[in-house]
């Protein structure tokens, strides 16, 4: 039955199979690095001895631990954010100053290109060391960094992601491309700040400093790391919106699978500490030590209150021109997979987008003249007078001359007339096209800001003055973007600090996953698509009851006897032509008796825990859970263990280390169930059985993968062979 | 190995065996209605029939049509918040009017205790009224509902707890206490009644009324059913404290198993029409239609901005006095079980204690003469003159002459030396005592608002008069009582409209739960236990690896035949010693091959689904779905259905009708992992197999139920066989 799903490449564009192959082949050797998270426990015979040794007291020490990591992971994303938010404010600062002062001093002596040029170099400069460390030092901090959190909450494991390098190339990457003027913000580089933090901090070592602190071991293992992970995640929302609340749903959103409610409520001690570390040393350092006034990074300021205006389908045009912007941005995607990978390349771009986004800026401040009196109520930080009166300065100018966050409250908050409609027009259409252009540079970038700056100028170009109407605006364009809910709404909510908002943003951002969605998927989605990714959503599609675990599992399964030679377990893992990670061991006639993992089986072997030498070493040292864990999480490769040749005759006993009790399904359970299953356990491997408990096939992530929701029904998408 | 387990009775307290006794006596027939709740979904062949029928644009509609019903119970939950909040606004006004007037008149003339005869009669009166609605006509409106509410979202089904006779009696009942001057708040009913609500629109139809709409009819089984009274709780929250997120935290910390992103965001949305539509009708009432600045019941009043003071332990005492609360409540709960159930002796207590609320309060504002002149910012409500000289009123008595509500927010707000610390603390002595005694009564009642004012006004006696401290004092009071940690912060935060509070709070109700756990569990678990309900926690006990499903299970189990005999049923079900409500389905040698329910035999029996008649009866249509569905959720008892001494000798064959796939797992899996498996997916059977796939146990609810961390490692708890 099978064959009725439809077989449909994975985006419904039908031509786009020629064009993954570039991706596929200048990445393969990343992409077959890209395994799946474990979640479930390996409950082995040496689990439960440990589990025994371990008094109740004992229980509660680790609890405490988790605690205490999560505090950490909270304090350390706040320590992070608080610095690049000063790093970002003292570099734009002087670059703003700076280039403020050339206008001046040209404004009357003409010959403003020269500040034209000083700016465009300036910005180049940020961006193109920025660009460098990311291009060549760790590609995988370019971007904001979402979709791969996204993923690892997934359950897949991205090679490097969290790694401390990662994180060190991050921050000063962010901290560039903002200070380099860039249509970015500062807050999506943030999630993925916290996330390295978190699965640092929480393994107690750093493999790129080569240091080993000897604490916390107890957590290597998959489970313990994604759930720090997600606290760290959560964490990084709360330091970039001031909201901790949005950082656990997000975390939620993206990563959990089972509710759980210790773990939920530690993500947001780490959530609350994180925003209030951020909170008070900025306090510190804007030098009012008591007023915890600055929660996160982005600062919309006061609203007036709710009015019906604010449910007037104003927005509409969010999901419109979100699906818009997505919809180019995965067309510059591919041709930037295509033609732009090599490192100088990509260096290159940055620079010309920074070179051609201080243009822009400068022919906008240059061409408009909205001159206000100086002296208002909101001082502007950086007023250019320009061709204005004397005490008087060009409005629209000083908006953007500034970072785009604090555009952004310009818009939102600049009393009715401050723009001329035309100035704001053609400043739309260009910020909307840099900020397309801007996402996917090999920069690291949040969208989130520029976003919510494209939909405030919008907002403002219709007409619209109240700034709680061109917040929900501001929303409309943010989610036709990004289609995040929940959390997004959530993060909204908080960062206004209002609660009757939540309604009509909650409208808003429904309406433009709606219209959206007609068009194209969100711009996460889109990015982890192009990556192959083996990405499960939330639910089975709901007409795939009909499919059975027989269809969806791959088969034949490369078994193991529970005593099986080693010459046959050497082999079969050293097959590079199908990498498997999990392995069914049978009984005789196939029956299933237990499931072991690669990783396991590679630890065994380099300890030579064979039948023969048991008897000849008895002194030696048994086979603990502490061997396994210091392998974790880079398993050597099989190529790098030795076996002689009298070794591969030994017989390796694999009862006490294999999961004597892995989930099983018989074949006739439908899909939805085998999803359920399997997304809720958190599963990386489910064994199919007949009703013999014989073993018949395998489902893992990839099987399920697959099937998909298109226009017409179900669909099946051929996912990359990883 | 399970001896190890130490065999313990429930709460520790080791002699309170004989104290249930004449609980479970006198409440038998409830008891042995108390089933769980299906969360899994039987794919039978009716079930995939259907849905091959059903075109992808039907799931569509199906999902449109979860987000109108989802509408529907936040408009509706919204709308009776807000008859609630006028009810009692009147109702108290008036009353406080008549009385004030009354001692106005008294004060000059002498004779004050007329005055207090009035009061304590027109108290009594209310109370009276409230209390005879839910003694004698539904007592399961009695109390705020909160553990009825949890007990269903956990998965056990409570008789008569989502009726709609249930919700006019609750929403009368908490009408009647508030406006009778009780101890209590009207938040707690809210949350009932926003379930209630959710079960009635979700299904189309009432019982009670016997009318059946003809509409949602997809919607009758447990699996939905149970979404959307999650909605319901969570726009219930909502509506009560102007919370939509922690409404949602609310739901999901209760109820939910799996997250589920969709429904998530469609509890969110339940909510967050609740408190608009709630501020949509306030504003009105209040003659500001635009001004929607009531979300919720409660309105904390502003806050000042939070400083280092928030951070000092001055909470402390929170966790004591919430444990102390509990104790006397669950020493008052247990003599009230044995002496007071009758219903006009419950009524009487409810008037008991309403002119004594009268008469400690007439007390509390006769003795104290803190005079403040009148015509301050704040205008009280009822300002009440007594001793005071002209143009002065007497600010203790005026805080305390008003809904608890109120007096929450005089205690927050007041300025420093307001209060007379001697009366004060009397004040707070009787108050306590009050709520103690109040909490249990057969009236609906919550607990929230005499909590918060409790720890206010210690925390005003410890001489703190920063509001925000305050309000930590007031969390960290109610957190000691009810032990929410996520979603009481987040409804906290909301409540009070700044993030940045969130911080103290958080740490504030995570020390009183550790404080309160040290002494006895939290109030509302105290009350599911004493109904002995087989509540299920969110993990297995850390320390069970060891304990296996063999140990777990419930053994032997009834089992069927694929086509079984009618007799045989009919035998099976009717044996009232032990009421199994899911039996599996065997080949030969007892292999396993489904899983029937109890409600779906007695469909089959009742329409007479056998094999000899099915030749006979070409013409008779088949039975379908909506024949299960039009009988739920009130199948009909086993004796109700005729069977004739022929039909038992007929065949009937299961096949079709029965779950094809139910989870099994084999004899050697750990309780964590059976615990995790059940929970995760919300089953009701879990059937655990040998390795031939034989069927050898059965384990439910109860079993897991039983299980449990104590002092000293785990302990095995005594469930009444119910």
């Amino acid at each position: 039955m099978a064959n009725i799903a439809k077989k449909v490449s994975w985006s419904g564009r039908g031509d786009d199979r020629g064009e993954r192959t570039p991706l596929l082949n200048g990445d393969e050797e990343v992409k077959n690095n890209r395994q799946s998270l474990d979640y479930d426990n390996s409950e082995n015979q040496l689990f439960l001895e440990e589990e025994r040794r371990m008094s109740h007291m004992g229980f509660r020490c680790l609890e405490i631990r988790r605690w205490v990591i999560c505090g950490l992971i909270g304090f350390l994303t706040g320590l992070i954010a608080c610095m690049i938010d000063i790093a970002v404010e003292k570099l734009a600062g002087y670059k703003y100053f700076a280039v403020k002062q050339n206008i001046e001093k040209y404004t009357e002596l003409g010959g403003l290109s020269i500040s034209l040029i000083l700016w465009a170099v300036l910005n180049s400069a940020f961006v193109m060391f920025g660009a460098i460390a990311v291009a060549f030092v760790e590609p995988i901090a370019a971007g904001s960094g979402i979709p791969q959190i996204k993923c690892f909450l997934n359950g897949v494991k991205i090679p490097r992601v969290v790694r401390l390098k990662t994180l060190v190339i991050k921050v000063f990457g962010v901290i560039c491309s903002v200070a380099g003027g860039l249509a970015v913000g500062k807050e999506g580089p943030m999630i993925h700040s916290g996330a390295v933090m978190a699965a640092g901090v929480s393994q107690g070592r750093s493999t790129s400093l080569k240091k080993d602190f000897k604490i916390f071991e107890y957590f290597r293992r998959d489970t313990e790391k994604r759930d720090f992970v997600s606290a760290g995640a959560a964490a990084g929302v709360s330091a970039a919106f001031g909201a901790p609340v949005g950082g656990v749903l997000f975390s939620l959103e993206e990563g959990a699978s089972f509710w759980n409610q210790l773990l939920t409520w530690r993500i947001f001690f780490a959530s609350m500490v994180s925003t209030f570390t951020l909170n008070f040393f900025l306090s510190i350092y804007h030098g009012k030590p008591g007023e915890l006034s600055s929660p996160g990074l982005i600062n919309f300021g006061r609203f007036d209150t709710l009015n019906y205006f604010s449910f007037f389908p104003f927005h509409f045009p969010g999901g419109v021109l979100g699906a818009l912007f997505n919809i180019i941005n995965y067309w510059l995607t591919i041709f930037r997979i295509r033609y732009i990978h090599r490192p100088c390349l990509q260096v290159m771009e940055a620079m010309l987008v920074a070179a051609v986004t201080a243009t822009v800026s400068f022919a906008m401040i240059y061409f408009s003249n909205d001159c206000q009196p100086l002296g208002q109520d909101k001082a502007e930080e950086y007023p250019l007078q320009l061709f204005c009166a004397d005490g008087e300065y060009n409005s629209m100018a000083t908006a953007f001359f500034n970072t785009p966050e604090r555009s952004v409250r310009s818009l939102f908050h600049n009393p009715p007339g401050t723009y001329n409609p035309v100035t704001l027009g053609v400043f739309t259409l260009a910020y909307f096209f840099l900020a397309v252009w801007t996402y996917g540079l090999t920069v690291s970038a949040g969208v989130f800001i520029p976003s919510l700056l494209i939909g405030a100028a919008w907002g403002r170009l219709f007409g619209i003055l109240l700034c709680i109407v061109l917040l929900t605006c501001a929303a409309a364009q943010l989610g036709g973007i990004v289609r995040m809910t929940l959390s997004l709404t959530v993060i909204m909510i908080e960062a206004t600090g209002n609660v009757t908002y939540g309604f009509p943003i909650m409208l808003v951002l429904m309406t433009a996953k709606i219209v959206g969605d007609y068009f194209i998927e969100g711009l996460y989605d889109i990015h982890i698509k192009l990556q192959s990714v083996p990405f499960l959503h939330w639910d089975a599609p709901p007409t795939s009851h009909w499919l059975t675990a027989r269809e969806v599992m791959s088969s034949p399964v490369t078994c193991f006897n529970r005593v099986e030679k080693v010459g046959r377990i050497v082999d079969v893992l050293s097959n590079t032509s199908t990498i498997h990670n999990g392995f069914p061991v049978v009984a005789h006639t196939r029956k299933i008796c237990g499931l072991i993992l690669r990783s396991q089986l590679i630890v065994l072997l380099k300890h030579k825990v064979f039948v023969e030498r048991a008897s000849s070493r008895l002194s030696q040292r048994k086979l603990q859970l502490k061997d396994f864990r210091d392998a974790y999480p880079r398993f050597p490769p099989i190529q790098s263990i030795h076996v002689s040749q009298d070794e591969r005759e030994c017989m390796m006993d694999l009862t006490e280390f294999m999961n004597p009790t892995p989930y099983t399904v018989p074949q006739e359970t439908s899909l939805p169930r085998v999803f359920k299953l399997f997304r809720a356990l958190g599963l990386r491997h489910l064994v199919v059985v007949d009703n013999e408990n014989r073993v018949v096939g395998l489902v893992t992530r990839k099987d399920l993968a697959r099937y998909h929701v298109g226009k017409d029904g179900l669909e099946e998408l051929h996912l990359a062979q990883t």
